[in-house]
């Protein structure tokens, strides 16, 4: 059983708003509501990650949530060159966390030292920029087996990511399984997960955390948190 | 009614496969299809980029159909030097065509000036590698009203793009209609239009040559053309 408050379950969340459609009034109130309730992070599109970090760097008081953004995102057939660049400047432009989608190509067929090399490569050039610069590996778990996840997993920790990532949100198939987590989280050591795609409600929250994930990526953070705070916990 | 016959829709046809999953055989088999059946294009994600221009390159016989692939695909909303960077990099590696996807947030708010300069500099880069680069500008016309598909119509003119095109074929509102085609083919001259998404049968086809569309994406055209070939046109 989950042994979460509201406070501590909102600082494992990652807000997220990632639709094309998003427009500057709502990635503020994205902003203000992850100082609000205390998000990780705002996960947002690139072109957006200037704007995330003026906002929060300008909020006063508590620790205040990062930005975070992703890279070839969501179909990751981008070449590693241009994903390692868009990374860099990201952290350039005031992101300090970083979902890049995985080459899922090279995962399927196997590829290990591919799929390895190009995440120590986007690695490398954020830190390059930032030293502490938190990297994460969207694996898009849904279209891979249990065989390949456990290979992404190894590609990730070997190309020295922070976290492995169950989803885009953005694939037909459906985003993160309390079993997928489960399988990453056995597999995925010394690194963190990140459960993403389809956490609607609380109880699937809390699922995700139990079945082993570190972070939680969602775009109804705020209705969760509020579930919890009416339930009394 | 439509005049046009089978080889003359292949010629209009960019064969399409975009999906993260492709595996290297099928890209092959793409490559292969688009040559028997005289397609304009491949049209692949950037990974694959050198793979069909090596493949291509080797046909011997009939013209050949040329590499073309996608730029801050689909959901557009990566920095404008990252674009540019990527399209620089797919032309370098041997794509002739590149489908960029507009900043969606920029036409939203009508800011005309910020879509035209993004647009601009991907077909700059493009074209400072090869003067011949052909770009298309994905509008992703279901997220737009009729005004704002103008506004993107006359951006791409603007930037000195090719074609504005109307989907990824990744949006959740659909892909191409016959009305939005309409709408481009009368706003976007002197350029021409490409008609993408949702097209998956001969009768939806020819009804967007019809509407004015100047190119089909299409991942069904072998298909298309087969039920043309067998219906005796």
């Amino acid at each position: 059983m989950s042994t979460h408050t509201p406070a501590s379950l909102a600082a494992c969340i990652d807000h997220t708003l990632l639709k094309p459609e998003a427009a500057a009034a709502q990635i503020d109130r994205l902003c203000d509501e992850a100082v609000q309730f205390g998000f990780a992070s705002v996960c947002v599109n690139p072109v957006w990650v200037r704007r995330c970090a003026a906002r929060l760097g300008a909020q006063q008081g508590r620790k205040s949530p990062v930005v975070c953004t992703v890279v070839g995102f969501p179909l990751g057939a981008s070449e590693p060159s241009i994903k390692a660049a868009e990374a860099a400047l990201a952290v350039e432009q005031g992101a300090i966390e970083v979902d890049m989608v995985v080459n899922l190509a090279a995962v399927l067929v196997g590829d290990r030292a591919a799929a390895a090399r190009e995440i120590a490569g986007v690695v490398d050039a954020a830190r390059r920029v930032r030293e502490d610069a938190l990297i994460k590996v969207i694996l898009e778990t849904r279209a891979l087996t249990d065989e390949q996840i456990i290979l992404g997993c190894r590609c990730a920790a070997e190309g020295q990511a922070d976290f492995v990532k169950t989803s885009t949100g953005f694939h037909p198939n459906g985003g993160a399984t309390v079993e997928h987590v489960a399988l990453m989280r056995k597999h995925a050591a010394p690194i963190r997960v990140k459960a993403s795609g389809g956490i609607r409600d609380l109880p699937t929250a809390l699922a995700m955390l139990d079945a082993g994930a570190d972070r939680l990526g969602m775009s109804a953070g705020v209705a969760v948190i509020q579930a919890m705070q009416n339930a009394g916990c």
